[in-house]
């Protein structure tokens, strides 16, 4: 097809945007009038979630278009996820320089990979002329009252976490230093672990019944288990030895992956607690041993980071983390 | 209290935005987890849309932070008004700069403003750093079935309108100007109108029962009555002489008057089309005096604009316009 030099806002969201996703039942009008219009299922809570990623801010001048769409989308799932919530629908607000046809196909493609298989249609949104921004609100729904929340840590729970955490982080530390195409195999893996993070929808799902307290892992493991403690009005208390790491971080960061794992953000991971019992019964099925145990809930607040807790009674006191604005104690 | 010289989102998100409009029943989470979550009534469908304004684009660079807000809030909620929805609740993506505790305290009092007149809570969003961008996703119930859309118009529908039009476009002129501090009189309300459009809520649930397309008036007359026409497969025939125009909008403009309520956008007022035996009954109802017939439903497709069309039997045609492309005849 010949690219129009010049796209209406009109033609750019028929051309890439309509029909973006598979037909939902519970949607009545998606895009084409002044708002959507969704039926949600009997029974179910609505979940909803904005996030908003900026050209420079979220991800490097230039960046390809399928990838960042793909990552801004599925960076918004796991907010879905880490409630226990089912896909439904997705809206996109896209602020853009000029109506390009090349860089609207990619990312209209990028989207469109999650959407397909998450079923997950795109029912809504705005474009707007602007500096590049892409405003995401995802939504999901959860049986009524069975919501995973930060908040319901209880004294004693296992605390564990879905994949590997620190990929996304070391990914960054590569884009600012190497032409991303020409890069080992370690640094590939990492960067598609930070392009192309997986929604844990899945594991949200299951961990719904079983969890008392999830988060995503957006802003890195310490930042994120903090919310946990600060809300449930406990402490989290991680195991430094019990992190999974990639072999590919290892073999990029060595002693630094560690670092990475801990404040590294951008991994989109699950973290949340349980009782023993119920992570024993997770752990039975759990083939694809995606859940790593990390250490425990326990009376006090903050985040206190320790080293062969699990294998002894106390462990050696790494940190103490407080409040998100810095740490106690590190040495 | 003293001003930080610097705001983390956190602190950002609790000064500012938490708690913002009242509490609601539907609302069980709102901003403080991964996700909002919401009830939406047995028997009621959800309707939701998304509205960006971007500085320099959307409004002037340097616009006071408290009616941005509130313009972009009121014109976002314009679109549950068109679908004749109540407004149940908002979330907000706010990219902007630096985190200016003045201009951010400014910007929350002009969404309170609306929030609290409409009981309307933010329940969540984003907050990033980057060039000023508003993206608002504004919610509403509607009871299933009953939703006001653009497709729904009747060959013989009278075409009416609410509030006077042309205003925010005339004002928008204005703007680009002179200084809106030192204007007369009708330029102040032209001005008002633009900055702070009221949201057509009571009317659009006024509507619901008695209409059978709706739109709001956000691109100008023309261009909004094309998508009526377009969607309903008829066409729109519009009566110059019937317009309803502000005293302000007369003084300003004279002759072009016309131009603005024909072609202006911003207005946010609401185009609807309903049967004549309906438009007695609403027009009983109508103390205020707020709607006004400006034309009718005809077969055929596009908008036609005439001339004395409702004193005659065919009145002088003025235009015909057929796509959003442009006009195919304007003499």
């Amino acid at each position: 097809m010949p690219m129009p030099p010049k796209l209406s806002e009109f033609e750019l969201i028929n051309i890439f945007f309509e029909g973006l996703g598979p037909q939902s039942k519970d949607v009545c009008i998606g895009i084409g009038d002044d708002c959507a219009v969704i039926n949600v299922p009997s029974g179910q809570s609505l979940c909803l979630s904005m996030d908003t990623m900026v050209e420079g801010v979220h991800f490097l001048p230039g960046a390809p278009a399928r990838k960042i769409a793909r990552r801004a989308l599925a960076a918004a799932m796991s907010d879905l996820a880490a409630m226990g919530a089912e896909p439904s629908h997705f809206t996109l607000s896209l602020t853009l320089p000029e109506s390009n046809y090349q860089w609207l196909s990619e990312f209209s493609q990028g989207l469109k990979l999650l959407a397909e298989q998450f079923h997950f249609p795109l029912v809504g949104g705005d474009t707007t002329k602007g500096p590049l921004t892409i405003a995401l609100q995802v939504h999901g729904f959860t049986k009524k009252g069975q919501t995973l929340t930060r908040s319901g840590a209880q004294d004693g729970d296992v605390v564990a976490v879905t994949g590997t955490l620190g990929d996304a982080g070391a990914a960054l530390a590569i884009l600012s230093q190497v032409n991303a195409e020409k890069c080992p195999e370690a640094q590939s893996y990492l960067l598609e672990r930070y392009y192309a993070p997986t929604p844990r929808i899945k594991q949200g799902l299951e961990l719904r019944a079983l969890a008392n307290a999830c988060i995503d892992i957006s802003d890195g493991l310490l930042a994120d288990a903090e919310h946990i403690a600060e809300k449930s009005a406990l402490a989290v208390e991680i195991d430094l030895d019990c992190l999974p790491l990639s072999d590919a971080l290892l073999s990029e960061q060595g002693d630094k992956a560690i670092a990475f794992a801990l404040s590294g953000g951008d991994d989109y991971e699950l973290l949340f607690t349980m009782s023993e019992v119920n992570w024993q019964q997770l752990v039975k099925l759990d083939e694809e041993r995606i859940y790593t145990k990390i250490g425990q809930v326990k009376k006090g607040q903050g985040v206190v980071v320790k080293q062969g807790a699990m294998n002894s009674s106390s462990g050696k006191l790494i940190a103490e983390l407080i409040t998100t604005k810095g740490y106690k104690h590190f040495e």
